[in-house]
């Protein structure tokens, strides 16, 4: 089986310029197959803001109306998405952008609705990479966006983590699939004030004990979720790491451990 | 060689939500390869409106500023193309949406500067179809945005009628190439003001008398110049119509003849 990288940003790198130009550089140095997932965060809150919609918030998570969603497919499938690929394909790496309707790449469920309705937000319920993979054959380097849809026509917002993930696993069948999860620190912190604290190897145990002090929690805890399951699910390998460290020769970071 | 359609839709069907329903139908029902092509028209000057961004026209052609670029990105390769796909997913139909940025597809240059400065709109000047030949042999059903790229990361608001007319051209090396443009009318007509007056067959020289004429004008003479173009450089057939005409057994609506 051949490696393949897949690469999962977050919203904060591909809204600004300058760290959008450097993960572009970095992402196309990276050798053999590779898939970048991107968030959008905040960029759709933005342009949302200058439309006038207002965004709804309940327990600290976004609530995505009609509206929102329009919102999310234009600035995240887009906007954000086609500037990357069309950054990627300046610098050589010939890269085509989807989101999880096309080719019906990943089929999601709207969300039930229990304490919460989160609105138009997509769980994952089957991944189909048959067509990506035949592209990824001819060198092609897939850039997701954070859009799914149910197969019934309607798009869903989906968390990037969970697409990055989800993809991870189906192609795990094909790939010793490196799944690198980049956010803003070198790693996951052992302790929250020391940005160099960074947990070099992190299996469930830990995680439960650091979870248990309070030390690893709120965002960081869907995320490392989503890299227990993909470790015990067949990803070969996974590292949560700063995006500036992705062309690193060694791996620095947080290497998620079965 | 196979048989392959190529569809060109304008932006006043994807506005309507009815009429796109329509379009989406009668498109998953077209037999065999088949590619749709869609502009975005007057939806993404809807968008700019609620932005608050201007609409510069110039003799009646719209001027594409960096902000009017960013709305068209959104609107033609966010919204309107996604909507199109996972509508199209749910009828059976194993859409996927590309703008030409996506595989390198097409390549345009920035209109050059003469007495009007149109801005951030491109000329193609080379199309690739290589991976797309790869995914109509899977039974994929390209859905084409009118966004192209310059290949040094700047995106690019192209004609729609252009890129169908550049695409059928490349895919007449390797398909016999159907290609039909849709428009609110049945076909070209000879007398404006009488509907049923469509002229069945066009060849070069009547289309010179009805332009010298006057009765051919304004929107349609770039529409039919690229039809031309496209007969005389191997396309197959050519077709301009009514989109309801799309799934008639005979050719209702204007054929082009070399």
């Amino acid at each position: 089986m051949d490696k393949l990288t897949i690469v999962k940003v977050g919203g904060k790198i591909v809204e600004d310029e300058q760290s959008l130009n450097q993960l572009i550089s970095d992402f196309k140095s990276i050798s053999g197959p590779k898939i970048l997932v991107h968030g959008g965060g905040r960029s759709a809150t933005a342009m949302a803001a200058r439309l006038g919609i207002e965004t709804q918030m309940v327990e600290g998570r976004r609530i995505t109306d009609q509206q929102m969603l329009e919102v999310a497919v234009m600035v995240y499938a887009g906007l954000v998405n086609k500037t990357i690929v069309a950054g990627l394909q300046a610098k050589g790496c010939n890269a085509a952008g989807f989101t999880g309707a096309d080719m019906g790449l990943i089929t999601s469920v709207k969300r039930p609705v229990k304490e919460i309705d989160y609105g138009f937000v997509g769980d994952v319920i089957d991944v189909n990479t048959s067509e990506l993979r035949l592209l990824i054959a001819e060198g092609v380097a897939p850039v997701i966006a954070p859009i799914t849809h149910n197969g019934k026509g309607q798009l869903l917002n989906t968390n990037a983590d969970t697409i990055a993930t989800e993809l991870a696993i189906d192609l795990a069948k094909f790939f010793y699939v490196n799944l690198v999860y980049c956010f803003e620190k070198d790693g996951v912190l052992s302790n929250p004030d020391d940005e160099k604290s960074v947990i070099h190897d992190l299996d469930k145990e830990l995680y439960q004990q650091y979870k248990l002090k309070g030390i690893i929690s709120e965002g960081m805890i869907p995320k490392l979720d989503n890299a227990f399951r993909a470790i015990n699910s067949g990803v070969y390998r996974i590292l949560i790491t700063n995006a500036r460290n992705l062309t690193k020769p060694a791996a620095v970071g947080t290497s998620i451990i079965k």
